[in-house]
């Protein structure tokens, strides 16, 4: 009996998750005879733990062809970080069962650096149990900060919107300049690594033209120094366009942003550096300021899809299904560089070398003085915003994706 | 000899204000034989006291076909309210000499309530002088709070980026509830009308789907019913999306959000009810919140523009050029209805009928509760978000209009 896939989501989702999904289904659908059936957790890992699958097969074929251009998680994803073996067995034997009992042979996960290291734990404990399976990890963040790949699914698609959206709003606040608002901030997704703030480079054509200032996490926040070179651009320009990170911090090494939840990886839940920016320039220039937070609205923002990002989305699902045919196994699969074509190369890499690593900007991607981007990284991000990816519109509004999820009878009480 | 046009933008500017004057152009180009020069001032009505005119005759053709599609108004606008000429002697003589001056004959003045009521106070000034002059408004708000106006041009593109937006999170926020964030909050613009905020509204087509509370200005924001709801919301869907104006009151009428710097038009610059809710909901609650504050990047959206809405935007330009022609003057351009074929009737009213008027939500907009649409005020939405209209895109990026906004040389010292 031909064994079946499972395929879940995890970590915080991407617009171009679900892209990944569909070259998944695709690939499968054209390599059926090899594989039982393509089951999916719901919720993450959480649908492996607690029993809770969906069949592929049983949605409607339409609303699977949508999965392409529809942002979030389809199937739900989860923050859950799998603690070793040995302080969580309950865990890893539940999720034996379930695979066992789904007669499951193929297991690949998609997610960031964290959802690497669950890759490679739970491959780990199936390997001790004697358990034969094959476990794939794909890759998926805005962050862009997975190790050993040209590029992450979901970077290209945010650093589109967010240089758009910097190009657009500079365009508005240099209009309200003259006698109204000076300085307007957004800040941006990035706890430890600046990718997305650095997308705002891109659309720096002069010395003097938006963003002036772009705070990195990599750059320590220095007060004083901001004050002036807002207080510089505003004297050359008539106005300023700052891009922050959420995750800047001072010289302490303390986050800017006061707000502190924890998720349940451990990271803090961060957001509110643009209010804070704003109120210090407005006390300390006492200029009218703007701000904007995008939050969500980035990470969702499939309205303005990346092509080239879409693409690579989509290839590393379809080349999954390959590295599951070619036997391999532990090893995420990766973005390697365009073709002629405009298609992606993909490789893959052993997940032990992915897992809980973190990729920061590197030095020669910001310029000297901290606050811009090289033309080394705009070239880079601009090889990922290529070409645009819109989704059809119905009345006016994007044509999503309405799974039904139905979860599979279970097989265990 | 020929009469000049004086043209110029003011308050806060739309994604669409420049397909407008890009309306106004082609349509004076229709009829050059009647006119002389198209002026316009620079920073709105500060381009006339200042004499900082430009001709758009010197502009590239190139980059005046691009203002159909480029947000922010491109020849600068101005939070400027002329107080009346009892107290402000100074200005009126100096606009009336530049006026003068540089022959001009028509003022077309693109702006919401306050800048309607300029055109009146100026027209009324020069009437008084016994100077020769049409003065006609045209509609320009992303609020949608003009009266006498089926709908002011900029509110679709605004609407139609929230609505997405709104579903796009709401996306985002399903897949990550089960193990971690709950709440999505978007805080969007609106002081006293709430027409944006209803905008999100559209989308919802079942009675659990997101959003599943809307704050109104027009409502008064009840913080205990507000955590039940929120509570409820979570029981019965898993999570909870809040659109939320930035405007809204409590019992006592005072904003919800603290901050209140003031423009010189006397409004309160309102920012961050977001987080208030935020951590209102995480305190009493105990959920994590996500929450985004939309303020330049929804008023700057034009990279998914509204047809309906560029469209209605450029034909208030082109018509106010037949008005002029027509020998009108004290009015305002209205939009009436879409005619068959998508193309936008127009009209116009008395100027005293529109300045200093702010049209809220109407009583039956809003669903009992308090926090929704109704219907009707669906259809009306999505009667101005219907279509989409993209800007073009080189190297990933919207190619929006550069101009060279060379100023003439000045006739007075």
């Amino acid at each position: 009996m031909k064994k079946n896939i499972f395929y879940a989501q995890s970590g915080g989702v991407t617009p171009v998750i679900n892209a990944t999904a569909s070259g998944i289904y695709d690939n499968y659908k054209k390599n059926k005879k090899s594989f039982g059936k393509l089951l999916i957790g719901k919720n993450g890992i959480a649908g492996a733990i607690n029993e809770e699958l969906i069949d592929l097969n049983k949605e409607s074929k339409k609303e699977i062809s949508k999965l392409i251009h529809t942002p979030g998680g389809a199937f739900g994803s989860c923050r859950i970080k799998l603690s070793d073996y040995k302080n969580n067995k309950n865990e890893y034997e539940k999720i034996l069962n379930v695979f066992k009992k789904h007669n499951i042979g193929y297991f690949l996960y998609n997610g960031g650096g964290d959802s690497q290291d669950t890759t490679l734990k739970i491959s780990k404990f199936f390997n001790q149990q004697g358990f034969k399976i094959q476990c794939i990890g794909l890759p998926k963040t805005i962050d862009n900060d997975l190790e050993e790949t040209y590029s992450c699914p979901g970077f290209g698609t945010v650093a589109k919107y967010i240089a758009t959206s910097t190009l657009e709003a500079s365009l508005d606040v240099a209009s309200m300049s003259k006698s109204s608002t000076k300085v307007f901030i957004l800040e941006v997704m990035g706890r430890h690594a600046g990718w997305l703030a650095a997308s705002s480079g891109v659309i720096k054509n002069l010395n003097n033209s938006a963003p002036h200032l772009i705070l990195f996490p990599e750059i320590k926040f220095n007060q004083s120094d901001f004050l002036n070179r807002t207080q510089q651009a505003i004297k050359e320009n008539g106005f300023c366009v700052v891009v922050a990170s959420e995750g800047i911090r001072d010289y302490k090494n303390r986050f800017i942003s006061a707000s502190a939840q924890k998720d349940s990886f451990g990271h803090a839940h961060l957001g509110g550096v643009a209010p804070i920016l704003a109120k210090l320039i407005t006390d300390k220039l006492k200029y009218k300021v703007h701000w904007a937070v995008a939050d969500y609205l980035q990470r969702a923002s499939r309205h303005l899809g990346s092509s080239s990002d879409v693409r690579q989305a989509y290839e590393v699902g379809f080349q999954s299904i390959n590295l599951l045919l070619s036997g391999a196994s532990d090893v995420m699969v990766t973005v390697k560089s365009k073709a002629r074509n405009g298609k992606w190369l993909t490789g893959s890499v052993n997940l032990a070398r992915v897992a809980n690593k973190e990729r920061i900007l590197p030095n020669n991607f910001i310029t000297k003085d901290g606050y811009n981007i090289t033309s080394i990284c705009k070239k880079y991000i601009l090889s990922l915003i290529d070409g645009e990816d819109y989704p059809p519109f119905k009345n006016g509004l994007p044509d999503y994706a309405k799974l039904k999820l139905n979860i599979l009878e279970k097989k265990l009480k």
